[in-house]
């Protein structure tokens, strides 16, 4: 069967405009071309929730060969999510046009039947500060940053948990024969630690640090939450938080906390297991001013738990008592920390949050701070994300201001480590530029590994390599997001040897000061921070893309071959006589055009009269 | 059938004298009574060779009722133990007499074949000193006694190892899936605490010392040793020792350390399994110097190691140069030590040491100081043991001084217990007096509790029940040793909980103060130190015996049950006005020989006019 000609590309704006994700109540012109033995043509539309309507699309006189071009033109009302496709009804049969098998967006695939769908976001404006849009975020998790007790000293260990011997042991856990945590393990470092190492991070060129869990909890990790009113006794106290906090803001550093709130620790004020708080717990009465909290099978023994970890009761979130303690009393968790100084939250498993307790939440850290933000732990495309059989609101302008840009890793890693070409990163890159508010695709946490993923030295093996990552996440669309150790060389599988400590005196000061010269680069760049982003079409090993804003413009290239030299055409380049590498600062010759790029080799480059501010 | 009457007692100076273990060429008188149609009799005397003798026995003109007395004289000139048994021929049979089937000495039995045997012991003289046979020794397992750094500091922690959190932590073993340790944990226990604590030793009235093992190795324990000449980093080092050691002469204390010859640690200068050491080890070239101290079935990885733990390969201890490095060179193991202010030597697992090695180290040690002592591991009766098919010579007089005296502990817990009575309590310390020489019997390493065993606390469980042990650790024959903490009613089941920390600032003081009264009683009383010992008998839940020297007697006396007072008879007290109880200072009435003691009660009772002294 030979398959009737049909095209529509949804990030060609003569297919479809404006680009990507709109503004509620905005006008989109779609078009789609065909040979000319279509009878009629549909426009397809999907509702966010789920009702369809059928509309007929409309011959263009501008047709070309045999070629008839459709269009019509729709107003969309409703934040959500809305998906489209094609029907092209010929004398004896009908053809669809969708979304290609990727969902990738882009030029689509004809279909028999079921077609993939096309997805337009419509979304309710939501200005992101620009502090945390142009920023560079540093991950910190405490007890492995630093110790900044005098002697070493380690201050409040807890009751029967082990002390690494030394900084640079190789953290494990210690299991019994079932594969059970029987202790937990910690290496010492606190607040007062990262309140003595906020110099360095001035010096690194970060502006915001997002905290793994600080409050009080059994483990180390602390997303088995004890109390979220209470920094943890081993991290320090509310007085050394505050300190840390003023003591980063006069650094130009806001503070960003992981916000625990699907579920908390069996050994808890509020559920109170073990009996180890001074308070009636949930477990151990039905009188309990936490019971309703949870949800209990059967009493007190069988309850509903993250994951299945009896350790980690979850919480009913939008049980009145527990919005009003996390999100609307007046000392409520949120309240109490953004007083003292917290700028933003990151949202510990944001999936399985509801939608409402997430927008709640947002609506009172903007009361709190109007410049807050508030992050979801998403690992996928989060503007079409279904959790639980539930369409999720994340990125329609009452929820997140951001997500944790997993993606983004993974589509480095799959490139540098030869899984994936350019084209495919590039698509992949071009989707979440369609599927996303432009506010929140500005906005992405731009992580190449963090607390739940190998080290990226790890990944991609070799500091040449990891030099290219970093010059895509620091010149990539989004907020650059740095793993505490990543930066000088820390290397680990995954957890918990992604955990180790930072390596104090043993920096690997060549990373280093790559990071450093990079940092730099992008702190001092608006086009950075704000430019457009357009691929431009090279070498299968090559990624190559063009940030602007206005006349400005900066090409980015990585070369992942490691014995290939390649030559790139760049047309901005021709007869512009300075063009220069903002990296080593030194100047390329590129006036015909080409630009040669040496194996392994990553250029930032920019026009000579542009690069003036550098 | 009709058995006949046979009758020997090897405790009764009528049936046999002297008592017990005799010098080399003391001459022992033998008697059996037996029925008058006895042929013949014979006493069938075993060498410690094995060859035997059949001694025609003479019948005695002193027979009573129908019964003959037979008698013989034997000179024993070999160092050995001489096994005997009698042979009674009569018409058309032979019976046998020999020793009980438990092996108790004593009455003996009728057998028709395999008799059990008697047992002379023929030492040379070995004359013990008397600050060890008159002391008291306290036991140090030193990563948990105290820690002498300043803010709890650890000094010198090992790589990948864990340092608890709290002292008063629960010690655990970090395994993997497969049960083998991992990791190993520290409380931070040293030198520099023991130094610390000397006053309260002095206070609580120990003159010794015994140290688990402190030279450099990988674990907690330090039974792998990883160096012989080095004290363990985490421990302190040369200097810190020679300080302790002159501190606590300074204070009457010497010093025994655990010398752990029969195995190294694999992670050792001398193994070097993983290169930690900067030596060309065993493990790593048969070129090293210390290839031959190991028995290697194939190099490397099979070699031979104690109990096939492949972390401690087994040194072939009588290889010379191994010998002149622990014992004989001018620098070995034994002088360095030694002359820096160690008094003697603890040997661990000296079963499986041999004969040769132990009399070699013997011979040095009194050498390096003739006032030291050799103490061996040994679990069982020292004086008959046989280990691997070897009859052993620990106390012939060219060995071992003194030996763990585990029977005691276990004679001690099973009588308290109730699973045995008095009776039984009285026979098995009868048989180690018949047995052992009487100095050896007079050094015995008096325990009731040690790193390898429960806490005593937790064997018997009550408060009351430990003071009746402890009345019989410190007043039996032999030297008492207290595990560090049970002075303090430290608890704990077997490894590891019984190697909890000592609990400073939470010390029962009940138990504290208890230890430190019999403590001074019994350092106060060279009856208790030195005199002879005779059972009285009494009730199968009272223990009485006697301690006496020239006119001068105390009698012991203990009371397991929990619920009824007992009437012991005394005959010594008939007339008497004046007894009092050392415990407590009180007179007691028992003017009429009888003594009243109450459920749990423990008594020392002294005639007034002999207890002046107290």
């Amino acid at each position: 069967m030979s398959t009737q000609y049909i095209y529509h590309d949804s990030q060609n704006n003569c297919y479809r405009r404006p680009f990507g994700a709109v503004p509620i109540n905005s006008e989109v012109f779609l078009l789609l071309e065909t040979t000319g033995d279509a009878k009629e043509v549909f426009l397809e539309l999907i509702y966010f929730n789920g009702t369809t309507e059928k509309i007929k699309m409309i011959n263009s006189i501008e047709n070309f060969n045999n070629n008839k071009k459709y269009y019509t033109k729709i107003t969309l009302k409703e934040q959500g999510v809305y998906q489209y496709y094609f029907s092209v009804v010929l004398d004896y049969s009908v053809y669809f046009y969708g979304n290609n098998i990727q969902q990738l967006g882009g030029v689509g695939e004809v279909y028999l039947d079921n077609p993939k769908t096309y997805q337009i976001t419509v979304y309710k404006e939501n200005k992101i500060p620009a502090w945390f849009k142009e920023g560079i975020i540093y991950q910190i998790f405490v007890d492995r940053f630093f110790n900044g007790n005098d002697y070493g000293v380690i201050s409040n260990p807890k009751k029967n948990s082990f002390l690494y011997g030394r900084w640079d042991d190789d953290p494990m856990y210690i299991r019994d024969a079932k594969g059970d945590i029987t202790r937990w393990d910690f290496f010492g470092g606190n607040l007062k630690g990262v309140i003595h190492k906020i110099p360095y991070l001035k010096d690194l060129g970060i502006n915001t640090i997002y905290f793994n869990p600080i409050f009080e909890a059994t483990s180390n990790h602390k997303y088995d939450t004890g109390d979220y009113k209470k920094i943890d006794e081993m991290y320090g106290d509310e007085n050394i938080f505050a300190e840390l906090c003023r003591k980063a803001a006069d650094s130009g550093i806001k503070i960003i906390l992981d916000g625990v709130f699907s579920h908390t620790g069996a050994d808890s004020i509020y559920f109170n297991k073990y009996g180890n708080y001074n308070s009636l717990g949930a477990y151990q009465s039905k009188y309990s001013k936490y019971y309703n909290w949870y949800s209990f099978k059967s009493f007190p023994d069988s309850y509903d738990s993250w994951w299945g970890f009896s350790n980690l009761p979850n919480v009913n979130e939008l049980y009145p008592d527990y919005v009003d303690y996390v999100v609307n009393s007046k000392d409520s968790v949120l309240s109490k920390w953004m007083n003292i100084g917290v700028s933003g939250w990151r949202l510990d498993v944001a999936d399985e949050l509801p939608d409402e307790f997430i927008r709640l939440l947002k609506e009172r850290a903007r009361k709190e701070k109007s410049d807050s933000v508030v992050i979801g732990e998403v690992w996928e495309d989060a503007s079409n994300k279904i959790s639980y059989g539930n369409k999720r609101r994340y990125f329609l302008g009452d929820e997140l201001d951001s997500v944790t840009n997993y993606p983004l890793r993974e589509n480095i890693i799959e490139f540098f480590t030869n899984r994936i070409n350019s084209e495919v990163f590039k698509r992949r890159i071009m989707s979440l530029k369609e599927n996303y508010p432009l506010e929140n695709f500005y906005s992405l946490m731009n992580l190449i590994g963090t607390h739940d993923t190998k080290r990226i030295l790890t990944e991609v093996n070799e500091k040449k390599i990891l030099y290219l990552c970093v010059i895509i996440q620091m010149t990539m669309v989004g907020v650059p997001l740095i793993y505490y150790g990543d930066e000088v060389g820390l290397k680990g599988e995954e957890d918990p040897l992604n955990r180790k400590t930072y390596p104090w005196g043993k920096e690997d000061k060549d990373i280093l000061n790559f990071y450093k010269n990079i940092i730099k680069i992008r702190n001092g760049s608006s086009i950075l921070k704000c430019g457009d982003l357009e691929f431009v079409t090279s070498d299968e090993d090559v990624i190559c893309y063009k940030r602007g804003l206005a006349e400005e413009k900066l090409f980015i290239i990585v070369n992942r071959s490691n014995n290939e030299s390649k030559k790139i055409v760049i047309k901005e380049f021709i007869e512009e006589k300075k063009v220069v590498d903002l990296l080593t600062c030194e100047d390329i010759n590129a006036s015909d055009g080409i630009v040669r790029i040496n194996p392994l080799e990553g250029l930032i480059l920019s026009l000579k009269n542009e690069s003036k501010k550098y």
